[in-house]
């Protein structure tokens, strides 16, 4: 599948950026983000480049599902009783990088409303 | 595919219990919050019984990315220019239902980090 040249992520999937990757298998790369909201605050994203997560959900659902059953995996490996996964899309909503992003959130207690 | 008869959210799917149901197709139903976090907070759920969007995940690809397509939908339809959809996993990450829900939030400004 695509990856685009210009992109930060897809960089980073390349392996062209560094980046304190935690996960990888063959349709998702998930890594430290550089700032970390929580002791757990991790990125998932898709090994292609879509915009978003809409995006990403028209083109593949076994693609969008791997994000959530790799973030259950790194979940249970740091024994989080209980996490939550945010996804931004648009400016709008805080979205800064425009490869889909999944925010894996959890090691403390977690407010309402979520931003 | 699966409900279950005592939980909250199957109820809703098969109209036993109201709820403001704002768009229904065959995977998704998708409703507005009883307690609203932001002008757009809308839970949108699975047609099927799972616990947690880690569960579904493992179940359907389909209906995993079908959520996702349906908060575009929403989106569009309302006009956002950015949205956060938000899912919690475990009592300790405030999840309280436990049918897997997505929290499509918009509307407004979004603050971070998400809770």
């Amino acid at each position: 599948m695509a990856l685009d040249p210009n992109c930060l992520f897809c960089k980073i999937i390349e392996g062209e950026i560094p980046a304190d990757i935690v996960f990888r298998n063959e349709n998702v790369v998930a890594f430290n983000d550089i700032n970390p909201q929580a002791p757990t605050h991790v990125l998932l994203i898709p090994t292609v480049h879509t915009e978003n997560i809409a995006g990403l959900a028209k083109i593949s659902g076994t693609i969008t599902a791997a994000l959530f059953t790799a973030a259950a995996e790194i979940a249970e490996q740091r024994g989080l009783t209980g996490y939550r996964t945010v996804f931004n899309t648009g400016e709008a909503a805080g979205q800064s990088v425009f490869h889909a992003h999944m925010h894996l959130i959890g090691g403390r207690g977690l407010a309402w409303p979520p931003g």
